[in-house]
């Protein structure tokens, strides 16, 4: 058995550290994982650089990281579907409690649930780190360690679709083309979207939209009202798009998320911005769209490892950089710079492999 | 046949007149009407006060009143299901154009749809009017004709309560007492609501709202913030409503109506106000509300017809005033006056019953 | 604490005993619980007569019971949410393990769940039981604990009526009016369906249907086919119900079910017959029926408990006959009889009210 | 103006001639179009060979034809949306009444509807057809005659991938690989099904639905009983597929279906067979799945374009025989014979093209 447990632990607001833990013991319905592959969340990042999220607050030292897969080294003694030496991939939020959300389905809603890299709950970003069993998902041979970590940012991306409605012949705006906006895309495709126009600000970011998949690639100028960019995507689609997703939080794209989608259509907010926001929601009601709310995701693990599986998803071109865990504030850096897309640590000193 | 139609006519903001205009010849696919009961709407008041209500504007005469039933005097060539003498309610939207939401059921979105007293679509407060016969629906012995008009309001509450879901064990926070918190109201508790809490500024509302049904009534006071009120809601019921129907259209109550609603809930956004609201869209989103807009009704009259025929609901408690059609004028300042609830128009000057 | 936990024990097929049996000791998120009321289910006297229920063979003793209410006597160490004294009704069916079913709401379908008085779960027709805390819900204090007991089968109808989608304006069929075809009748009415018709082979029970909200009674004779008793059914409504609940099980009476529903419309199967059944499914097809099968019921306590407490759904006319528990057998024999509705078993010597 | 009208015209069972009709002239909401391209459905040869299909009767001479493609040639007065020369493909069904399937969107269920081919209705294997101009769609410049006559296959597909609720990682079980078994196969890849299997008797079937994208090919064999096959189906895929689209009709096929579909899952049933079935409904009520009719389509033909216009749904390898309208009889022998998968009729003597 391992003697360290290197770690990268968030002590406070900027301060970044590398550190040995323990390796922790796994109780009756968890097992313990050698981490494999951790990706960088923006998450990650705005706690490293604020100390907090909203509500959430870091009060004391917790380790980063929750896009992860490893392999399982113990197994509890009430396991059942897991052994030794399996492949897996890490669903970081487990329901601490049966209450009416997971009971009926929606346990990412649960107020008390535990969440890697959520202030307090430490997260997968180490050597070694032990997790409910059940939330923990065997990957088949086909499906590499990395596109295993990366079924925690193509959850986003499912959950969103599916909130969304998207389906066979949907034309889809996305606003935003950054990780989540770009696995947003993924899915949608795979979903049956006809066209999928996508906005961003970086043209470099709307080249990458443009390489997987993207029908039409709009830049946003600080010029353009939302009215004027809902029109531009009405005349590049030839009609309003059924479905859009914002995922930049940002006012000015929600309201051009409202005034460009089709009647009868459906909004979902993916990206996080200011509290209040100013929209126009006498436009929403009396054209009767849905403005959807989403948060994090749920039962998204099996339906990601089925469709990577069977290769209708591609995700290996978001991994645009790769460090080993020594080197995780170098790694943290690169994604603070908004340097290429997904930032991916190798936490196992023997098996750097993809 | 009659040989005068006196009608209540909008000539321009403020200039309301009773006139007489011919009787309309029904096409074949039309009946021709002997208006009966007439309900005032707020927002037939509205375009008198103001001329306009959004980028509906008043541009030349228009014949108000859109609440209506009557009895069938002429039936065109092509109409099978009619016949002379039917008493009938009237359905005041009928879609111009077989377009993509005609023919998917949500033909009230059809951009190009007729709307009685919507300019510059006539209305049918008169002696006489013509509709397209699929949209006049018969009505049972045992709904009377001021039921027949009533429908029209019922259906906003019927579409609303649709569109949020309402269902056995919901509650359900209605924000607004007027006519159509009120018809929410009643149709919340049919559908299966277990409780239903009200707000309005009024008390006299409230009180109304009481004897329709409501569990739980809660004043408006000018201090209370939207938290605030959010929170003794909460107190209220002993948790969140899982469902809000705002009606009010005002900032503050939609604010009050994310906040007060339970994590995976809905707000259905029944009122209208500014066009641009300020509005705490974080909060909705990490708690995955639904914020639906609601746009009329659609495929309402049956249902509602099958509701009053039964007694599941009754709705006759709503009509406060009555004024033979010739006093159009002092029924319409009873309505600006906010006096009552509804005030019915009686059209027909041999059956002036309810 | 109690020394004797006298219990109802199915040793065999026939072999229904009374035995005294240990108190048992409540694990960390176990409650025990001092039994009420319990119901008498068909399912038990089914075992009982027959000793098996489809693949679900008793191969050794079981206690039987499942639709039960009690208060707390002793609350496990990682309960939250309940204390000693409370009164609780009690789901009698918690998923084992966080299988896919389970993580999506639907875990009445999770194949490894335990459930009261199937074997080999014990049921709690007794004085003392321990059950999972998350699956026991607190009573309001204006709910008896024969209504908590109740809240079983008043759950089937919950489930079923959901399953059928039951709104505003249904039109349903109800074929049988035993236990299950009324509480789905009770359900109904409570979630806005404007008539409802009911069918049984016996005169008494549609009467019963008719004083708890029937909107028409169909005797059914033996003579009449099935496409005979869905014209009638259609005649009696004037046109075909949206929705037939089958609680029989009988294959003419799921026939009559297909040929009598409205085209677009829903057929639940509650009731279980034969393996194979003989229907027309072209019937079904071209007509765009959907057929779909109804398993117990899921997250439905707290929408029952807040139907009783809020008075919208009245059950006390279920019950029709009590017994001490020691008298067990012979309210099993009551129930064999087809005598009443439902029979009910008070479990505490000190408490035998209502 | 053409002055003939060659039409393929079924006169009796087994007595299908060629013989001209005249040019029939466009109503104010019709179009007159030259026919380009049109398919021979398996129906069209059924009638051909049985005179009636259930209760649909032929009673005097109609001619056949309903996947349909052409060009606009005459424009009625009230038609806004086309042009003459524009390209169109023709919804074959067009509801006469604005019933209540009508107006809340299931059009394909209204008893009253026009459906070319289907008895009296004439359908439009000839030179020159009038439609209404609603029902016809304007093909864009990079979709085919060929591909606009095909929507109406694919238009089963959808349907029934759409009543399946197919989405993103679904697992299906498809019975049959004739053309409608390999439409659904597309479509439902196309909306994110991760993995399909498909069932025929016939090895060269089996063949083109592996080219044309299936994961698993299973050759049914006499011996195999349903559950035996439900066995092979679940082994193959690892797990019960999630969804089973029923395309033969066969009793035996439908029981396999039912045992196959996994626990809370959606067997559709397409195609139609005796007009009883024998089926495990016990098996299909305790696992609750729901078993869906699908009749025909509605609202498919907009998606069907757009999915073969954005490339993403290739039905063009499905032609494997064309022949020119002279010699139908021929092309109706080849159909007959099951030879290859779609006849292709071309309608235009000076344009045979694809």
């Amino acid at each position: 058995m391992a003697q360290e447990n290197l770690s990268v632990v968030l002590h406070s607001q900027g301060d970044l550290r590398l550190e040995n833990r323990s390796v922790p013991e796994p109780g009756p319905n968890e097992v313990l994982i050698q981490m494999h592959s951790v990706g960088i969340c923006g998450s990650d990042v705005h706690y490293w650089q604020h100390g907090r999220i909203g509500h959430f607050v870091l009060n004391k030292p917790m380790v980063l990281g929750h896009e992860a897969s490893g392999r399982v080294m113990k197994v509890g003694s009430a396991v059942m579907h897991l052994k030794e030496g399996d492949r897996v991939a890490i669903e970081p939020g487990v329901p601490r409690e049966m209450d009416e959300f997971f009971k009926n389905g929606r346990y990412n809603l649960s107020p008390t649930i535990f969440f890697c890299a959520t202030p307090p709950d430490d997260g997968n970003l180490c050597r070694y780190y032990k997790h409910n069993a059940n939330f923990c998902y065997k990957l088949p041979d086909n499906v590499t360690f990395e596109e295993g970590a990366l079924i925690e940012p193509l959850s986003v991306g499912i959950h969103a679709c599916r909130r969304a409605g998207v389906t066979i012949g949907s034309t889809v705006l996305i606003c935003g083309a950054g990780p989540i906006g770009l696995v947003c895309l993924l899915v949608a495709k795979a979903m049956g979207a006809s066209q999928v126009v996508i906005t961003d600000l970086l043209p470099e970011r709307l080249t990458m939209a443009k390489e997987l998949g993207a029908d039409f690639q709009l830049p946003v100028k600080g010029g353009h009202g939302p009215q004027q960019l809902a029109k531009t995507v009405e005349d590049t689609l030839g009609a309003q798009p059924h479905i859009t997703i914002e995922c930049t939080g940002n006012e000015s794209s929600i309201q051009t998320a409202i005034y460009a989608t089709h009647s009868g259509g459906v909004v979902v907010l993916v990206g996080l911005g200011s509290e209040m926001s100013t929209v126009p929601l006498v436009n929403a009601a009396v054209r009767e769209l849905d403005i959807r709310g989403v948060f994090r995701y749920c039962n998204t693990w099996p339906t990601a490892i089925a469709m990577l599986a069977s290769g209708k998803v591609n995700v290996k071109p978001l991994v645009t950089h790769r460090f080993p865990l020594e080197q995780a504030v170098q790694a943290f850096d690169t994604t603070r710079q908004g340097l290429g897309i997904k930032v991916m640590l190798k936490c196992d000193q023997n098996d750097q492999s993809t």
